[in-house]
């Protein structure tokens, strides 16, 4: 129909109909990433992150995909790593000031805005490539929020969520095995199923990435061994 | 009639006919937002917006189509969801710096242009993409006013108006069924009436955002359960 | 004759004959403006311009065409909206730093050449596109004064002018009808009737601005009732 | 010769003959202009100029083409209007630092050596065009002095030169009743001539500009009806 | 399946697989760099470095593949020299920065994102091309640590791991003949060992780099008379 | 060879052989500029240069070839007269500078250095075109010295030589009578002569710049009067 | 096998191999030039370079091609002149700057790393060409070195080395007669040798530049008639 497609592909541009395609290839490099899950439960918020590790002699340890963003906002992505991490900085950047300043915690959805607002810009200013990564980002202020944020800046609440390359099955099996107030566990556990299902079983304890929020406490990172016990 | 049509639509520069094909084509993405209405009534003007979410497991309430921008101002937009956030934070710093410097209240026209200065400069720029967004944006100074700015930055008061995806469909409708000086709750009534006829009926209390501006009080956001009795 | 016309008219660059094409394609927008008319009457310069409305629930009143920019100098242009409005904010800067600085009106010679400059601008440097806008500032100093101002910035005077898209048609009733010390009113009416007759008689009091600067008073802009009598 | 000859016109480079394209085209953009003549009589330098308008409620006065520089010096261009009115704004302000400066006049040749330096700089940075402008820059310092100055920004003294569309039509008259020490008014009269015959005699007063800087008294403008008796 | 593939490959831009060809391109300039190997041992990081060095007057001692960048922090690239050489001094500067504002050593993993996020802007602006350079960069603080950080700037940590044109069959040769917890003389006879292999036993003690950080005791580099007992 | 040669010719990039086009571009427009000869005399260095003016009208005087930059060293250039004006400017600046910094005066070879370092400068940075002048700067410091220095900013000294559209002609000829410890007179002489010679004859006193620079006296330019005596 | 290699080579863009294409173009240019030669003697470093003037009038003692860097540093270059100077000026205030700051020389390898640093930066960023020179930079601090720098930054030391035209024969002579421990003298006449053969015979003391750091004195440059007792 648009005989040199290509035209309207290099730098952010609208397509005759709308589209912004470098805006659109980048979210195809998120559907190449690892898959992440991000689950609200009945105090806490839970994410599970694959780690698609088929090098023998790596470390899977040293990938993290599960971050701490403060004491009750956490969060994971899929896509490119570099950009992944980048984003990562900049939002405990945004917590930390928050916390500077008005000496408050910041609200997941303050934070998500933020991260949405600081993607925007590289898909409006010539030069620049938009960021190659989606977000998943959750925690407990007044109640318990999760937010998916993608590679064209527009953010979207969920009770639960998958991003990666198993988005669409993992989607699929949280619509019917999904519950409100589930346990801090039992969601852990649905994560750890899901993530186990798309990788057609060859999952170890490394190669997961457990993280939750849960109210009145810090931060949680599951060890190994506990993250074995959901296998 | 153009041979090579795709040379004039890449960077904001004119086509022969004196056409920005980049703004035009920022305003397909327009056209495939979801629509959002606003109406003028008698002591009110009332923005009516449909969140037009598939995914069972999103939760509607962490979109938002309906704005307070202060307390005599509301806006709506479709169009690109980071586009849309990033003007509407523009739009609440100028009237929060209009209240500082002349503490008194910015006139929604005013406002109106501003927003059409600062989307005017992406169209004029190389090196910037023009927004993706129109916005529906209204309140009561001395009377009440409603205007639509679109991504070529151009403004125009109406006494209803729609944008996004149903503004054909919804602006015929409203052309027959508006009239002047009805009541708030007939002005919303209207409103989600139409939305719903665009979406075919299905539409719950959920996939709504309606907020109105009253004379003599603050912007008002009405909750799901107050939505639902207009449906 | 030039295989390849295109090639010169990306960026602000001359063709082989010297034209600049996307000043060309900025005048065409023009072209497709609605028309304004400027007159010089016996102690006055008259504004008539059309507001070419189509929509019903449209309020015409919130389209203005015809710009107080100081009380001796009033403007109205044809073109591009967001570009129109840029540059009387700009033409009203200029007047009101030209007050405070000199303690004395500026001339409005003076304030056209300040327009043109502006706009020249706009035709020089790569990565700017020309404004698609044509000025008729008028008022008076000594005596009374009309400039054309187009988007490749250069300005003329005229005892009566016409821009947009009935610029030929009524340029041509008004060299047969114009005549030097019209009354106000018969300039006003005079205007009144070309773009009546332009607009094939489609013309109501809404659907006008009409303005005018008189020797020994601020600037006038009729009401539409005013407007009315003429029709 | 160059299949592609295009590929060298675009941007400020050279092709391969060392040529400057978009120079070459600014000049064709000049050759289109209204001629100017530029003449050295024997205490004097006189300037005559084609004010090309076709319009007939415009009014010729409002285009200047022959302009007062400083007290001592005159200057006449032909091109596009908005690039010769901001040169000439440029050699007003060269002309006035230099009296604030240095207590006295500028040269008339180092005048027409800034407005070259001034103009080589749009020949020479990519994002910029040059200025499609020729100037005929003349006064009296030590002695009578007139110099052209064309896009590509070289400059050339002479006794008596011609600009614009008429360039080679009058020159080559002039070459034949140009005298050394002509009076100011035999000056006048032969430039006067010369365009005259150029516009094949449809000329009147209106559509002249004549100035000139005289030894020892300020740049004189001569009114419409001095410029009559020379028709 | 995309017929002009080289329309994505310049500049840093997205193809329609989300791919960045830039990126890609720069990992394959690695590729054809000389091997790089490093290992975990017991209580220290080993680096052994090829320096493939045909001709006979060059002195092999002048091209450094190890590199010291703290007491307990070392390196070793392979690809592009230069780009090569200006990450590690970044690295440099890292280490020492921290040593003075924290008066504490920086981590390993620390450095290794710092790395990855300076190489990251190299992927993301305009202008700019991706580093053609891979890094292992190993150390001790609480443990032992290697990570490998790649052109598109994404991270890994290893206990043992190849770069360069060797790394294909030296990781698999390591994924045999590694074990945990070997001495640091084992550690280096293996990675010797196998870089012995890809060169085809042409391999004297100048054309190896080897050094290692040990737990309690400063960076160490090789002698070539020490690499020569490991021949 | 290379079917699109053209590719490598815009912008100050390499071809395959390493040729910087522009930059050759740059040449043929010096090789299409008037004859200027350089000579080192016993106590002096002459630069005799072609105005080749055809317009009867002109003032060959208004027309500078030859330089004063000090009172010890002089200058003349081949190619665009804007930027030869530039350069020169450059030149008297820097020679200026070092009188005021060092109070003493700027060795012949220091200044040619300079002029060849700011030429270099617009053959390395992107959006800027190479200056198409060369340029023959001597001078008298401990002994006399004279140099060429050329658009790709490669200067060499030498005993005599040409620039410009004579260049190869009067080379030969300067080959063959140029004697070492001429006196000023004689060089002037040669000179002169060569460029009468490429002139075909035609040449006057006014269409001929001759300056020199003597041991022990300040820069000398001969008067048309002066220079006829050589003719 | 790719079809539009022309697609790789404008800009500092990487092809699919991996290769920076103007890299290679400058290195080509850098192919060009005159021979320079390096050399380690027992306790020196020799340089000697060829200086290849066809033109009869010009004085080779004008070509610089050795240069001294500091009083234990020498250098000589092949490539463009333009490039090789600035270069030269960049490396002299590195020593001198080392100097100041810690009262100390600077050794030879960091000169070297400082250069290659310099050229690394004009093969990175967009809109800048890189450097078409190599250099060889050799003296003597606690030991004799010598260096290259190519145009791509990488740099390598050698005991003997050649650049420009001649590099590949002058290599391979090098490798037959070079020995370790010879005295200047024997360098210098290994030197002058190979470029004689080179040169194919035609050469005097003026066409040559030989210039050497030599243990516990400043650096040398010979006098012509030195020169002339080698030939």
């Amino acid at each position: 129909m648009y005989p040199n497609v290509q035209a309207y592909d290099r730098g952010v541009m609208f397509n005759p109909d709308g589209r912004l395609f470098q805006v659109e290839y980048a979210k195809e490099a998120v559907r190449n990433g690892a898959t992440s899950i991000g689950l609200i439960a009945k105090d806490s918020v839970v994410f599970v992150a694959h780690k698609n590790i088929a090098e023998p002699l790596a470390i899977p340890a040293t990938i993290q995909k599960v971050f701490r963003i403060d004491s009750h906002i956490g969060a994971t992505y899929s896509g490119m790593v570099a950009d992944g991490l980048h984003i990562i900085d900049v939002a405990r950047n945004r917590a930390q000031n928050h916390r500077l300043i008005y000496d408050d915690i910041k609200s997941v959805e303050a934070l998500a805005k933020d991260i949405s607002a600081y993607m925007m810009q590289a898909t409006q200013y010539g030069g620049l490539r938009p960021y190659a990564v989606s977000f998943l980002v959750g925690g407990i202020d007044s109640a318990s929020r999760l937010f998916e944020i993608e590679p064209g800046a527009s953010f979207l609440g969920y009770k639960a969520d998958a991003i990666g390359v198993g988005k669409k099955t993992a989607t699929e099996m949280l619509m019917k095995e999904y519950k409100d107030n589930m346990t801090t566990e039992d969601a852990v556990g649905l994560g750890v199923k899901k993530i186990k299902k798309i990788s057609e079983g060859r999952l170890s304890e490394e190669s997961l990435d457990v993280g939750y929020v849960e109210s009145g406490s810090d931060y949680v990172l599951l060890s190994p061994s506990e993250i074995n016990q959901y296998l």
